[in-house]
């Protein structure tokens, strides 16, 4: 395996009942910021819960941060973190709640003499030197976000759909309680079970360096989804279930399943292109993208996808190119039965879409991607076709 | 699964030439206490190097930490942190060393006005407030004590080993260079390969608790070290391998399979008294306890019993009784093909030691053991008299 620095100091509160369990994580005396999105959590009760822990607290509110946070919300949180001297963040909510803390986390502290905090993104982060710390209470399984460094933020103005990721924007803890899941809408539930899939296939489907451990994890946790995903829409109220799925999808964007083994993301970086100028889901559009990247790119990933198709999915009669096949209608399959559509014409799009996205990937220079940084303008034209 | 706290902030530096990398880590102004065993470093090169990265430094050494350190020879640290005004500990070693400077960071800053620091070991860490910060270089995969806040301390005096915790005690860097691992003896590779095996059964063969993530990874590190581990002793030199021992090890006890599941740790509880009686190596006693605790509490674990025959060994045949005698016979001709006897007459051991042993446990109150707390002095007799 490749050599790896790894580390993740984010405390993990797992269960029900634990947002209580937050009061003395919270920096006495601190002024905090609790932001979160649409008001969902004011009907399912995680808001009245994390005002009571926080009730010693000095606490403002910040509601409205929306599906892929964009830049001109997120500047106005910053705005109230100085007028009203915040020095502790409280996210409530999915990935896109935490992905936005972050940017704000960081923002609060960017060093203005270099340019507008738009820099963070526009460098990947590389501008930061400390943040704010920050807590939060999850409220929707997917992007793993709660547990790791990363944010990715889109800017309205110019459909600029950018990540960064840097040490100091880990949250100090999370809470994760899965009884909280039971009221999201089942679109969400399907593709918060996608993007965990597909986060591990990233870090998993690309070829072998004598890295066992890691391919046994990632595929652990491919075979607890493909296993827990239709029962958590079969059994909605199964608390354990809800419980497993959470879990995996923490775990497969922490950063243990990727520590010395190549990754991929090219889906992911296409992906944000649909988002941005389609506003798709971000798992309707990996869900799209993968299939067809898996397709394109079959003899670079051959080994993988051989382990792939026997480990995950128990394919191990036929010739490879049929056990490929096999494996790849198996995952596209899969997202089908969690009710993620993966093809472009499911969502009204077509050629012209195609088009697009390339033209958006060349502007981006976003022309030499995945682990082999082969993946060309072409090779992602190609892709997006096999899911017209 | 049960509800959880996990937090475990240890930065892990993974990989060949990986020691150099421990400058900035190291607090600029420190003055380091360096401390390691028997001066097997000195001969692997890894003394110089870490040297050679310390060398902005005031380090000052300590060197004599034994296997199943010493509270007496640590309390010699202890003074010496004292009166050189040391701040930072560097452990260079394996688990005796590192779990050895655990307890000098604690000891260091104990509240004499409570009584003398082995304090801590009888009160399993709750006297603990805070500690001096430490990094490690780990030359020997097996205990693990390098990602977690666990350790393991002998009084010689009195024979007693005991174990304390504190999250003050992460290391707050390890450097994990398996190609440090070439010069191990043999008979240290097999022992822990053994070790690493049995901390994730204790972790993993109790009862399920609809935890499948969980279990997966268990499986993952059981079937990587079955995999792995006669490949080191048939190829000695291979970095891959020896690079996934190292991590297989790290990912055993670091608490990550552990979340949310019960735990066993019945066997290191028992071996723990054979190594204060008969002086045997810690991974030599798991070998001997684990293959009979699986038996006696055959039907405890009767469902864990058959998916791990099924999955670790591909044991599908047969009834289930069966099944589960072939697992626990596969499980100690695995540590037999590690080098590692699992007889106590291999190690001239009889009846009467069976006895002592049964006798340090009344005497110790440890008659409570397992993830049940069934497991009594009769049932660790039983378990021991079938390793006779």
């Amino acid at each position: 395996m490749f050599n790896f620095d790894f580390y993740n100091p984010t405390q993990i509160l797992f269960g029900k009942g634990q947002i209580a369990a937050i009061t003395p994580l919270v920096p006495s005396g601190a002024r905090v910021l609790m932001l979160y999105g649409g008001g969902s959590i004011k009907r399912n009760g995680v808001y009245d819960e994390v005002k009571a822990a926080l009730s010693g607290h000095t606490v403002i509110e910040f509601a409205g941060i929306e599906p892929n946070p964009q830049y001109e919300t997120l500047m106005k949180a910053v705005a109230i973190v100085k007028q009203e001297k915040i020095d502790f963040l409280l996210a409530v909510g999915g990935g896109s709640v935490i992905d936005g803390t972050k940017f704000v986390a960081a923002a609060a502290l960017h060093d203005e003499t270099l340019g507008e905090p738009w820099l963070i993104l526009e460098k990947g982060g590389k501008t930061i030197t400390t943040a704010l710390p920050f807590g939060a209470v999850l409220t929707l399984p997917a992007t793993g976000s709660e547990m790791n460094a990363s944010s990715v933020v889109t800017r309205a103005a110019t459909q600029e759909k950018r990540a960064f990721m840097h040490r100091a924007v880990f949250p100090k803890f999370s809470v994760l309680d899965p009884s909280k899941t039971f009221t999201l809408p089942l679109r969400q539930v399907g593709n918060g079970v996608v993007d965990a899939f597909v986060h591990t296939m990233e870090q998993y489907l690309t070829y072998p360096v004598a890295a066992p451990l890691q391919d046994r994890w990632a595929e652990g946790i491919l075979q607890t989804l493909v296993e827990q995903g239709p029962r958590t829409l079969a059994e909605p109220d199964n608390l354990d279930v809800r419980a497993n799925i959470m879990w995996c999808a923490t775990m497969a964007l922490n950063g243990v399943i990727g520590v010395g083994v190549p990754q991929d993301w090219a889906t992911h970086l296409i992906g944000h292109e649909l988002t941005a100028l389609y506003h798709l889901d971000h798992a309707q559009t990996l869900a799209i993208v993968l299939p067809g990247m898996m397709a394109v790119r079959q003899e670079a990933k051959r080994a993988k996808l051989l382990q792939y198709a026997a480990r995950v999915w128990g394919i191990v009669d036929g010739d490879e190119d049929s056990r490929i096949a096999q494996a790849i209608e198996r995952t596209r399959a899969f997202f089908e039965q969690m009710g993620v559509k993966t093809r472009l014409s499911d969502y009204g799009l077509g050629q012209d879409a195609i088009d697009a996205v390339v033209a958006r990937l060349v502007e981006h220079r976003m022309v030499k991607l995945g682990e082999r940084r082969d993946v060309d303008a072409e090779a992602s034209r190609a892709a997006l076709a096999l899911s017209l």
